[in-house]
């Protein structure tokens, strides 16, 4: 299998499930930085023009350089501990350099202020693009199934069939 | 790595990397769908002989065209709303076309009726089929390691030892 | 793609696909023998000179001769019902026959003498080798994030940032 620049060249499947495992990566090192309050850690996952949804109260993030600043005082001031568990990952392809996927999220957090743990599940629905430098996060919205004793009471829904 | 036929085929690790990237999405979209309420995408996952067994209370649902109705009326009225975290996969090639696997799976689910929130943490046990159009489920058994506050109180077992 | 000896050869990068997922595999089995009471089982995906730090008030299990004895009691005689959920898998290569990687655990733990059931958000850290039979592991360091009415009071911290 080489290229025509003689260059030997992966088949297209193969490609695709490298990309898949960096794009899992990629979310893997966000829960990682999250739960060890690495804010500057998480902003690098992220595309220069990135945009993050967390609301619908908060207006979304937008730009690389604003997300350290955007997600710090949540990191240090509210959260005394968290853990982010990822799963169900599904990723769609949109030509070489770009992706779309959504993964499930179960969160734990514990309170500075002593309040009860708070508990979501949710889902992250992302788009990734692909630069000299690997892959990274361009968009993260977050979408709510439901949450116990957490702090936010607005959240994106899932969009359920009613 | 040509193939008789002259056309390019890939080795058969690489199918196999594939095929279990297929059956892993094949259980992402099962819990992608029950959670929206979408009973009838979720049918489509499954193989047109297949069998699903939540039991032991519960008959084995039977054939496809059975799974949609049979599962509608506890997505409609006694959920308000769900999440089914998968992980864990073992997948065990039999043959090309056939695999057998097991998923774990924690699900939330929140109540209609103002029941408290039930828990549930399980295993998916399956069978999967390829045909022409792709892999699919051919056989579900729902064990449960135990659950909290759930509806149901009769589980089949994961089968822990004594 | 055939090496110098003629034999065909994967390209480094599938190679590393297939290794990742044979990792994943140890650890879904591991959680998958814990769940059912299968101490035996779990030693035999260590290597013999392994190391298991549940620490910190138990001093490590060292080699894979002590794993079984050292586990059954807390299995048989503790839990009535366990369930590990692994996610968020990272693995770093070191060379073709070393590893390095971290996972996610949520385990849920249902005790025999009736106490509240045990929730723990945590973390594996490990070191992979591959012998002649597969990949085994190596070591093994569980760190916590936070726990609620689990049994035991001190843990590995995952190292959040103050």
């Amino acid at each position: 299998m080489e290229g025509s620049d003689g260059i030997t060249e992966l088949p297209a499947e193969m490609e695709w499930l490298l990309a898949r495992e960096e794009i899992a990566a990629l979310l893997h090192r966000y829960a990682w930085h999250f739960d060890r309050n690495e804010p500057e850690q998480i902003a690098e996952l992220f595309a220069e023009d990135a945009i993050i949804d967390y609301g619908p109260e908060f207006p979304p993030i937008r730009g690389r350089s604003r997300i350290a600043g955007a997600i710090r005082p949540g990191l240090q001031e509210r959260f005394a501990a968290t853990s982010h568990h990822i799963s169900n990952l599904l990723v769609v392809p949109a030509g070489s350099h770009r992706a779309t996927g959504t993964a499930y999220v179960y969160a734990w957090h514990r309170y500075r202020d002593g309040s009860p743990d708070g508990y979501l599940w949710g889902q992250y629905r992302c788009g990734f693009v692909r630069d000299v430098e690997g892959w990274r996060i361009q968009e993260m919205v977050l979408a709510v199934a439901g949450t116990v004793d957490f702090h936010r009471a607005a959240m994106h829904p899932i969009g359920r069939r009613e």
